[in-house]
């Protein structure tokens, strides 16, 4: 069985939007084990579409369309679709008011196009739409499965999730189960060696690592008749790629994110945190920021960019400055005790480096940066070579950063305390 | 002239990867005024390449493909495209010279499979890569232009804009001239009916707004015999916009950003700047040391995530948080003036909101902000109410405190000293 999608959207095309859709849906069929040889996008133009729909049909057994199934007489997916298949459109009541209550229940006025939406092709499947008004198609003919799904990615991935990954995994007569297991602080190079067997094992689960910035992801995924049989030939997996990775794992969980997982750790070992950072200017602790509940352990922290603020703020001494430069490991040591002193925090970071276009020098380079970690009085520095516009060099810093952070609480905690360790 | 893109990659249709290259030349291509009917994506598989470059070559006059020019035997593009269209590959001797100088520069061993990156195919012209190892390509045969480019989105879009848009125009015979009017502090829809006439316009000049985060983006578009026609069409259209939308137009320069336009506004009038940050928690501060230069004008920051550390740090009264509570226009009024008077900054910017997804109250729900600005003591205090998750609430109000910011500058200084005035 394989797969292709089209996307109908004259804004795709025009460049107005980037296709997310594409890869998300991508992304997902790919983890149902079914396999997608092409992706189309087409405008609004019923000729067009109707030409790319027929030749997707003679050579893919599952087309998802998305886009184009709108109140308005530019969204004719529906309509080329049905005509392509020969199908009659009929009003569907439940969808009609389903969209009358939507509107409703916001309080808004509703035009008489939007009936329009409510319109089902014969014999079609209905997918509710959760989080907007133009309901999900299914038609089945011919051994084909024809799927249309809403433009906006929330109410396409909403759907997608909720209502077509079991008519697929039906179909399939498999269902998958996958694992992510999510690294930091070792290059894709390495973990594609340390995993080198597993990538390249032929059998019923395949390993596929991704490269993120200062992460890898590897997924794990295996297909059986149920989840509790794809489960069991994911779990020994998973467990050999622990013992080999150890502390350089921090979730096996989907959402959990690296700025999460060094909140959590901190929170498990009753910590509080500060931030004192010059070329990132505010980056970390915005990233840290963004987990809900940080406000148990993050209260206050700092911008230091010139060399002023980091001896007023946080005391970094004057002579430090004029002996090693603001980016060096002597400063990022003095800027992380003074910010643990100043904030009464446990543990803090700190920042400095030549985020460019100007300051480099053949010494210290664009891209030199040094980020220095405490944790309870015990310091850890270290000097880092970024590559890149200025503001990749910022970004990746903040990674290294978290990655620094995790690193030094799990040092100084021993590895019994490693927070994840009972979900990993 | 009709175009078409292909995207050459099983990582696209895996999902590991968003096709950005689409939206891109997608653009690229409306902005030249040339129509694109379809972009499609397939994987790396000669057979399924060759069906939908043939496709292609039926039905537009000029095909773009992008990826699958690397060394290894999974890049097939070239491979490919030459025998459908009948032309042997020769080794090119300049590409091959600028391959191994690429390896030698930095340093890097050259592995013998890099060569097949400087075979072409014959009577190409070859588009040399500044930015890696493999060389574009264009082939005219038959009425058709078909165009090959690297993958890597830096590679493809440095090619894209010094080598391809000159060919592209000399094809048309029509030279593109566009401007870009950026806007902040209106809405879409606000714009959409003040230029409501521009964008309807039908003719030689197209006015086109995009919706950005907080801003509005207005491309003036003609074309012409040569550049200083195009230009001549599209300087009147851009100045009837100036004099409707006025200082809510912060650049017509194609690289400046928002908080780009901040920091020339405070270098213009000799201001320094501080930040004190709670929901945002450090990333308005990350937001303008994104500009280069911006230390003449940025000295340090605050991050005041606790109420402790809003009274101990910027002074806010005791009173003030009990009384009006953290997320007020009291709190933030004192948070900037506290914040000015601790970094002895002219201008300072404060932040306080409820992100999300806990702490809401009916009175204050999630996604109310309070921002307030102070320039040399004259302070301004705003409500927001944002939609969406933690992270979209955090950045939608990182976007309207530098659209704060710029009006209160702009407000305090008088119209005559807006920066960018000249160049708008």
């Amino acid at each position: 069985m394989t797969a292709e999608t089209i996307f109908v959207g004259t804004e795709i095309l025009l460049g107005n939007i980037v296709n997310t859709n594409g890869a998300y849906l991508a992304g997902e069929l790919a983890k149902l084990g079914i396999p997608t040889y092409y992706q189309s996008v087409v405008g609004d133009n019923k000729e067009r579409l109707s030409e790319v729909f027929k030749t997707s049909l003679n050579r893919s057994d599952v087309i998802i369309l998305s886009g184009g199934l709108g109140p308005t007489q530019d969204d004719i997916t529906k309509e080329t679709v049905s005509e392509v298949m020969g199908k009659k459109l009929l009003l569907d009541e439940d969808s009609k008011r389903r969209i009358v209550d939507y509107f409703e229940k916001r309080g808004r006025v509703m035009t008489d196009n939007n009936f329009k939406q409510a319109m089902i092709p014969e014999g079609a499947k209905v997918l509710d739409n959760d989080n907007g008004t133009a309901p999900g198609v299914v038609i089945e003919d011919n051994g084909k499965m024809v799927i249309l799904l809403p433009g906006p990615p929330k109410e396409l991935s909403a759907m997608f999730e909720s209502k077509v990954i079991p008519l697929l995994s039906a179909k399939t007569g498999q269902t998958f189960y996958s694992s992510m297991v999510k690294i930091c602080g070792r290059s894709e190079s390495e973990i594609a060696e340390v995993l080198d067997d597993l990538i390249n094992m032929t059998g019923e689960v395949t390993v596929a690592p991704y490269a993120k910035e200062c992460e890898v992801h590897v997924r794990v995924t295996a297909s059986g008749p149920d989840e509790k049989s794809a489960k069991k030939l994911v779990k020994p997996v998973v467990k050999t790629i622990k013992t080999r990775l150890g502390n350089s794992i921090y979730s096996t969980e989907e959402d959990m994110t690296l700025e999460k997982s060094v909140v959590d750790l901190l929170i498990a070992n009753d910590l509080t945190i500060t931030t004192v950072e010059s070329c990132t200017g505010g980056l970390v602790a915005g990233r840290l920021i963004n987990v809900p509940g940080v406000s148990d352990v993050y209260k206050s922290g700092y911008v230091t960019y010139s060399n002023k603020a980091k001896r007023k703020i946080v005391g970094v001494k004057k002579s430090t400055l004029e002996k090693h430069g603001a980016v060096s490991h002597q400063t990022v040591k003095e800027m992380c005790l003074g910010a643990a002193f100043a904030a009464k925090a446990d543990v803090s970071i700190a920042t400095s480096g030549i985020a460019g276009p100007d300051g480099g020098t053949p010494e210290k380079p664009v891209g030199t940066v040094f980020i220095g970690c405490n944790v309870c009085g015990e310091v850890i520095t270290k000097e880092y070579r970024f590559t890149g516009n200025r503001e990749k060099i910022r970004s990746f810093t903040v990674s290294e950063a978290l990655v620094l952070l995790r690193e030094c609480i799990l040092k100084y905690y021993g590895q019994k305390t490693f927070g994840g360790s009972d979900n990993v």
